[in-house]
């Protein structure tokens, strides 16, 4: 089933432990839906990028299969720039560089072809340009999953609550539902969260897995031990591409279909940290991504005995 | 099969953000008996208390099958005391009183009924007197754990190699395993750790879970995502005693065993922390210790679908 993509397309400047990067191709949008180009044929993209972006990027999308129709090309303008510097535990980064450019006012102009997709994801933007996305649909999705940041829980706490009342589901991180819900533990502030609207709740845990939250019933998805994280930009996008991707090609939103996407999209990010930026998610085969599932089977599988 | 632990019997002062306690009962021996002795008919307990201590708590360790006859009680001297206190997240404390008193100087006298025991297990203590218990013991035991600290590396870094080269499985904490290790990868970490000696190692991961280390094959136990973590102390002990006391019970140490024993140990640290000290593990039925195991089958069942 078709799915639309809304997300920020930008330059990255990352330090991680590992080395650095100069401006590469990165933001929500891109690595959503190139994310979840693995599991649909068609990834709709709404976003905005300025006239410094490259146009070779954009055709390596198109050849995932990511319609980049809705894909605004500001010539005379400059796409949207982070800067960050990862600490030793990958957990925690700084903040160096922050130039909005484009995205500042970001008008979501959704292409006539995009209006019956039945999967939507919002990446993260600030909640009114989530919300105008919703307004923008003539048809409601199937399905409408959103992520959301610190930064706006600050700043656009009303937009934010307006927004939260209309998606499906909602993925953030420990640390952004523990501040959404102003409470530490996870399970307190899933049911605080899903009282805000969403009937489905993802907290990612980075290195420590996944927890799924869907009506009275939760799934803990691990993330597989890995040697060593290259590079965690991009990893929480990736899931959540990997997740509405999966989701999108079974067509049908149930638990058990939910805990596959999970672990789909555990999978995805399991990639996308092994080298930097885009870098690996741009040459994945299904295999591979079917060999990396079966090491989620493996890593949690256990027979029970009573005692 | 018997069962042996070697470790501390404590009294211990709590504050959490909770409440407090005054003195209560507690130690890594008491811990991990008291656990274990859900699993197997008859533990047997070396420790060493002062006259100070309760002998209502002996006999209620007795009537849970715990075998006092190793407990050393020194009349004139004081029982080990520790007060520490718990921040926010429960995954740090502060160390506000250690009194070592009776600790000092212990001795692990093994006696003459416990030298067939085919299970041991080494709690927290001096690397040196982890190595005298298996000194003392006549019959190399089938398998030997053993627990450590941060303290211990710090202090009596040779004597902790000279143990751990005894030992088939080695139990710590992930700040436990990366110092041991000096690696921040846990997965490089627990390769060192293995070449150092123990074939099994498990890196206890709080409410992230626990990861199981076993030749090459790797075994992610998830923690039981809790309302309240009420009172963490002595909930690695008390995996540490599921996962031996599981064990014994089995009889046979193979991987699938290990998997199930990570979980009951699981199982029965998410009961440990549910209220202060040692009260919960006083009172738990078979029935609870199965209904909990259920719950960690349910939280991370999945099928999973190939691409």
């Amino acid at each position: 089933m078709s799915l639309l993509v809304v997300g920020s397309v930008a330059f990255d400047a990352l330090e991680t432990p590992f080395g650095k990067t100069d401006k590469i191709v990165g933001g929500s949008g891109s690595y959503i839906s190139l994310s979840a180009s693995y599991f649909t044929p068609k990834t709709n993209l709404v976003a905005v990028v300025g006239g410094d972006f490259s146009k070779s990027h954009i055709e390596a999308m198109r050849l995932h299969g990511v319609d980049t129709e809705g894909l605004q090309i500001r010539e005379n303008e400059k796409t949207f720039f982070w800067k960050g510097r990862y600490h030793t535990d990958m957990n925690t980064r700084d903040t160096l560089v922050t130039e909005l450019n484009v995205l500042a006012d970001f008008d979501p102009v959704i292409p006539e072809s995009y209006q019956d997709c039945s999967y939507l994801m919002l990446g993260n933007l600030a909640p009114s340009v989530q919300k105008t996305v919703l307004e923008r649909l003539r048809k409601r999705p199937k399905l409408v999953a959103m992520d959301t940041m610190n930064f706006w829980m600050d700043t656009a706490w009303e937009d934010l609550m307006k927004t939260l009342k209309l998606v499906d589901a909602l993925i953030v991180n420990d640390s952004e539902a523990r501040q959404l819900a102003g409470d530490y533990s996870l399970v307190k502030a899933a049911r605080k969260i899903m009282a805000m609207g969403p009937k489905i709740l993802i907290i990612k845990k980075g290195e420590h897995g996944a927890l799924l939250f869907f009506e009275d019933k939760l799934f803990y998805a691990p993330a597989l031990p890995l040697e060593e994280v290259f590079d965690p930009t991009g990893a929480g996008d990736t899931f959540a591409g990997g997740f509405i991707g999966f989701l999108a090609r079974q067509g049908e939103v149930t638990f058990d279909n939910m805990k596959r996407a999970v672990i789909y999209g555990s999978a995805m990010a399991s990639f996308c940290v092994e080298k930097f930026g885009m870098e690996r998610l741009m040459n994945l085969t299904p295999a591979e991504i079917n060999g990396r599932v079966s090491q989620f089977v493996n890593l949690v599988k256990f027979e029970a005995l009573q005692l």
